[in-house]
């Protein structure tokens, strides 16, 4: 296959999963990828990636085909439009720009032809862009990579990437499978991980939440690793906040018609190994000092549980709990102002 | 009045709330004081206090009568029997020595002649000593001071001394009501602060707890001072946790057969002064890396209301989150230890 027969995969967010889905993709050779920087920009456009990857081992001074520090404006740039542009930034809609205001200026006017990828967490983040982009077809895709950027552009892959592809509703156009199985192709190409079609994307989506609207804020407020989680006070922190939780999020599902499996609590719990003493997004971001995706893992559950008649005590409690965190995360970065100390 | 006939008072404990009872008491001039101190022993023994005070004004390089890096030994010292023994430790019974076996050997045999002051929080602390000491007269003292020691012998009290002195019951013995009263008149002879007598103890003790198992847990788990707290979320974290978990507490206090007044709530949510960013005593806990006491001010209460009838599901889940967080802090500490690592 020639270069110029390749796809072109716009990919912004180069943390720990976009760098890998941009090496995975570009090692696949069917795709030719732009790779958006913010914060690592200077580091990896210097030095390049260094990645250990338990799917690719070790890649050094690497980089995708085009790395650069900003969104492209394809208009005004007067590129062609790219085939797929791959969300994998933090989906934060509390907090200024949203995804679509980020997205936009990469998208042609009035888009039918590039495929937007959203390869972030929660529930519904397609649904802005049915009002802003009704065209514009939506793939969902739900990563379960274990991956964590430790210093700016240094990346360790300790778990394997498992992505699962599929498109998200949309009553103004023909589901967008074929541009979903085609992107599953291009990137399992490379034989190194493990991609495929979702059947049922609101179904993966509810049970990914089972982890992330439960154990992963969990671990977030009580800043504990998964491992220390499930050893804390004897297994009674797991016993009577985790599986409870855990519970409702599988009730909230089934009250919107989305039936998990009987063993996805234990699983979920299970899901990190114990001696890993993973963090979890969330905890990682709050011991960094970054904001969270409470409301996309929490509000969005809460809200649609709750709509379809679930009691959610325990979510709902995690989910104000979550917003005084992110609060507490803005004032520190000067993002709300309080009132002086009386001395 | 001679020394001699001052009463003998042991403190337990000279962190901010015990120098200030010493430095109180001694000011009176109806006391001698003997002061134990454990991690600030030197400091204080070497320097003295140094207090920045609202009711004192400025004291520096003051230290009571006596003061001791260990509890007294009576019997093994051949000391005589002190009048109070005041308790001014955290109360954490889920880690020992307990507060039976600190304050044991400062007793007499059989004793009945010395009058415990339990100057600690929580619901319940005297039933230890009605197994192990059923003669012994148990007072409870409920502070409201604002104090805290912000360098080892460096004390700065902010809010003015309130102390409530009541006998707790004990079916062995009459109620230690002149006792009591006694304290009392020691205690507010200097004229500088505000103690009485309580009407009712138990009503006293699950009044401090609508703040107690309420704001202080919620403010040490999301590591937000009272005012923040307030300010967080545009006060929806008091509307959605606070508020209803001191709510529990009322109603769990009714069942209790303690009828707290209707506008407690509000007034517990107004308690500190917005403006001055107080820690409350969980979150300084936390903050310096020490235990909490969740036991005596979450777990109990709770236990009571559930045994009651009550449901209390946010003050459940705070009780599981503060032993998350215990736990956590006793990792820290090498307390408990956990598998290791897998690299």
């Amino acid at each position: 296959m020639t270069s110029s027969s390749k796809k072109s995969v716009l990919i912004i967010g180069g943390g720990a999963v976009g760098a890998i889905a941009a090496l995975n993709l570009e090692v696949g050779g069917l795709a030719s990828v732009t790779l958006v920087l913010r914060s690592n920009f200077n580091a990896v456009n210097e030095h390049g990636f260094d990645i250990k990857s338990c799917d690719h081992g070790r890649v050094n001074s690497w980089k995708p085909s085009v790395v650069r520090n900003s969104i492209p404006d394809i208009a005004k740039e007067s590129l062609p439009s790219y085939d797929y542009i791959v969300l994998c930034t933090k989906n934060i809609p509390d907090v200024p720009p949203t995804v679509v205001d980020l997205v936009t200026p990469a998208l042609p006017e009035t888009n039918t032809h590039t495929t937007l990828i959203l390869l972030q967490n929660g529930l519904h983040i397609y649904r802005p862009f049915l009002e802003t982009h009704p065209q514009t077809p939506v793939l969902s895709g739900i990563s379960m990579i274990g991956s964590e950027e430790i210093f700016p552009g240094q990346i360790i892959q300790d778990e394997g990437d498992k992505l699962i592809i599929g498109a998200f509703p949309n009553p103004n156009i023909d589901p967008p499978t074929s541009a979903a199985l085609e992107f599953v192709n291009i990137y399992k190409n490379g034989g190194k991980t493990d991609c495929k079609l979702s059947e049922d994307v609101l179904h993966d989506r509810w049970r990914k939440l089972v982890y992330n609207a439960c154990l992963n804020p969990i671990c977030a407020i009580l800043g504990l690793d998964t491992g220390r989680l499930r050893l804390s006070a004897d297994g009674e922190v797991v016993e009577h906040l985790v599986r409870p939780a855990m519970w409702e999020i599988v009730e909230a599902a089934r009250a919107n018609g989305v039936v998990l499996d009987e063993d996805v609590v234990q699983k979920m719990i299970d899901a990190d190994p114990l001696q890993s003493y993973l963090n979890p997004s969330m905890l990682a971001d709050v011991k960094k000092g970054n904001l969270i995706e409470h409301e996309n893992l929490l509000g969005e559950p809460l809200r649609e549980g709750k709509k379809a008649g679930v009691m959610m005590p325990k979510i709902e409690m995690l989910y104000y709990m979550a917003k005084g965190i992110q609060w507490r995360t803005m004032e520190v970065r000067g993002m709300v102002e309080i009132p002086p100390k009386n001395v």
